[in-house]
């Protein structure tokens, strides 16, 4: 039996993040999220501010893009960090079973064995809720701060890989997260895998 | 305890209505697919032939429009088909607890309580082989007839509703049924429902 590589997508404010690492822990295996770009940073030699900036939108700023620094063979900047992710993803899905948040890990692992991506999503409303009470957006820019995450992750996926961010035949399952809540979604999740996995 | 409304909507070849069988059978309760345009036939008073011409497709040929029968206040014909089939989805989700195929089912039920949408998806190559040998389509237009069906099901869905086909949003819950298998998407699915409705 191979690797168990989960990856989870999430619109902004679903709690895809909570559930995976609510998974992982249920599974007893590692999860990735910010230690991700430690990793990428460590490799790469990229400072790890450069990752957090970039972190899953693409500059779309002229003069962001005149000032950045050009990396090797006169890749953009960003690219670069892009490329660097990718290979930290591959790099830890081939040694060991884990939950991956974002990064576009499901493309990165398209050619794994033993991958299941899922999609999480709620519906606008509970999620400009959870924006105000768990990540202290206030409830002025709420709505518009929502809409700008997930434009940002979608252009960012859009741009990189050669899919569609979050359209349903990237994953094998997408879950609405305010149907079950948090942990009825990890425990049907954990079905589904025990059920994959068999 | 209100009804039990399952609305299913599925890319051609998954097995989603496959799964809707089964699944109205583990819940006992009643399913609907043809079944629906007999009851919608015999409530609008239009004969069921002309339903089955116009299932889950909207006539986009200017001959066809041309030809067809202008209803009451001048509404295109399969308006008529499309608003008698609405009126029959609402009837039986008023009256009892059932699992219903497609027909924009999802959209018709958007205001009832205790509605649950889900989407079932399978691979490309999994849908054409799935239409080779279930439903005898010949291999050498087989690609050709998925994607066809694929089309004519969102142009109609979107079309007649203020939502896109396929968008997981719309949805609680998106299956790919190759990850599991139509037995296996049966029995995870019932395992939602049972936490939804408890």
């Amino acid at each position: 039996m191979g690797n168990k590589i989960i990856t989870i997508t999430r619109q902004y404010g679903s709690g895809g993040r909570e559930i995976g690492q609510k998974l992982a822990e249920n599974l007893g295996v590692d999860f990735y999220d910010n230690k991700l770009l430690e990793i990428a940073s460590g490799d790469s030699g990229i400072h790890k501010s450069h990752f957090e900036e970039n972190d899953e939108k693409r500059s779309n700023s002229f003069l962001y893009l005149l000032s950045t620094t050009y990396g090797q063979g006169g890749v953009p900047f960003d690219d670069t960090l892009f490329f660097a992710q990718l290979g930290a993803i591959q790099k830890i899905a081939s040694q060991q079973s884990c939950v991956i948040i974002g990064r576009c890990a499901d493309y990165a692992l398209r050619d794994f064995e033993g991958v299941v991506n899922i999609f999480i999503t709620a519906p606008f409303e509970v999620r400009v809720k959870r924006a105000i009470e768990c990540y202290g957006i206030t409830k002025k820019h709420s709505e518009e701060y929502v809409r700008r995450i997930d434009k940002q992750r979608t252009s960012y996926y859009n741009y990189y890989t050669d899919k569609r961010w979050g359209m349903p035949q990237n994953y094998h399952l997408c879950l609405d997260s305010s149907a079950l809540g948090i942990d009825g979604s990890v425990v049907l999740l954990k079905q589904f895998l025990d059920d994959f996995y068999k």
